[in-house]
């Protein structure tokens, strides 16, 4: 079975393409293949599929045979790859996922692509529908503490909610104590992603984020989104600003036109393989 | 760069072959092809190369770009290879490494090495020898407490320490806090592998290890040997035992004739791969 391996800022794929339909069993074929020790290793398994309503069709597995409605690492993946492999000459393309019909821009250079541009929808600012306990219709700059920290945090939601806290060194912080005291704090009923911000300049800044439920990941796309739309909400950033993170850099737009988070970003691919069957070889030996 | 990923009992190689010598800053090359998310994804990078001395020379590569002198999860995974390849028609080969010259049988079953034995030398019992804080000709079942947790152990070294600790039910023991609080007893100067071991008859147990310096791991090759010696020691096993490890099943036989202990067990070929020359982008879009 042939496949290719990509990252997008190391949150990392194995994309499957030239099939009309997934696999039987996919679910547990997930989970196998993307097992890091027994099998190819991988974040998630990606099928390209053709689709009726727009150009590709994607869908995700996570590598516990979950299948989430979207994931902007791995759409961007998506864009280098049908360009890249030739499925497509357009520089403009339309992917039904679970969320709906995503259009993706794709920069190219020397016929490979460089960055994918996705439009990651409209910020949710309401209080109660990010959610958070604040009945306000922007939740801004409010004081927070937690297991000692203390700060301010303003709070989004890009189909997930945020609480973006921004502060002067992010060296300075206990990340791994700060981060899930926040995650659970009572502001958040159905818990939160945090994301700390050092804000270097109006349109460049470095964070770090905890994600709900999985804990400190090297890149978080909309956590990116959220913290630029914070960010020019407090007066900090501009609308377009370049996201330092640990997996590198995104940049993130929020549009004044249509009100729109844009997310721009690479795809990388490492290497292409042929998985055995010998592989479903456990070596037990009893 | 043509590859092949594979494993024994879960720690997983990258395995380079058909080269004279190993590349060019290697050991630079092995942190980015071992990089779980921005690479391919191993515990460690694996060349098989001429031999002026034996059938084959192989140098391992750990993910932190160290050259350990052997491994035996990754010996047969080579012995695997330079079979299935067609490298040598030869059931017993002889594999140049670090740490001397050591000599594999093949099992085969429909052309395919099923099994791999690896001599895995002479046991160490003298107690200063492991080391131990203890000078004795054999340190056998002696009382220790750490943390609470009270039993006793059975010390061997087959090159690194190892702390035996036999037990009626593994599921019982609080691991997570029991095997980094041995792993630094004061009878271990140099620290400790652990072993807990559940023996459900003289030639079947099952083991947990927590490595000096790593943690729980899947498998080791030599815990599991030293897990043999010390049953045979206290009268527990058998000299020849099947040991249930996370990661998979190990024979070990602590042969009467030589004092060798020779380990039996899988290597699984899980994917061939070609490494892109683009995975050295790092996404940075600075």
């Amino acid at each position: 079975m042939q496949f290719t391996k990509m990252h997008g800022l190391g949150n990392d794929f194995i994309i499957v393409a030239g099939m009309k339909q997934v696999h039987e069993n996919v679910n547990q074929l997930a989970v196998r293949m993307c097992d890091r020790n027994f099998g190819i290793g991988a974040d998630g398994l990606v099928y390209i599929l053709p689709s009726a309503a727009a150009d590709f069709q994607m869908r995700i597995f996570n590598s516990d045979g979950s299948e989430p409605e979207q994931c902007g690492n791995a759409i961007r993946c998506v864009g280098k790859y049908v360009y890249d492999h030739r499925l497509t000459d357009q520089t403009t393309i339309r992917v039904e996922t679970k969320a709906g019909i995503q259009t993706l821009e794709l920069t190219v250079t020397d016929k490979r692509v460089q960055s994918v541009r996705v439009d990651m929808g409209v910020p949710i600012l309401q209080g109660l529908q990010i959610p958070t306990a604040i009945d306000q219709d922007v939740v801004l700059q409010v004081p927070i503490s937690a297991d000692g920290f203390q700060s301010t945090f303003t709070a989004v939601s890009m189909g997930n909610p945020h609480c973006v806290i921004m502060m002067d060194r992010l060296a300075d912080l206990p990340f791994d104590q700060v981060g899930p005291a926040l995650e659970v704090h009572p502001y958040f009923p159905k818990k939160t992603n945090v994301e700390f911000v050092e804000v270097h300049a109006p349109k460049e800044v470095t964070m770090r984020v905890w994600e709900r439920g999985a804990g400190e990941t090297l890149a978080c796309g909309t956590g990116a989104c959220a913290v630029c739309v914070a960010g020019v909400l407090a007066g900090r950033t501009e609308r377009r600003v370049l996201v330092h993170l640990k997996g590198g850099d995104l940049e993130i737009e929020w549009s004044q036109t249509d009100n729109h988070v844009y997310m721009t970003g690479p795809a990388v691919e490492v290497f292409q393989g042929q998985w055995l069957l010998s592989c479903l070889n456990t070596g037990k030996m009893a």
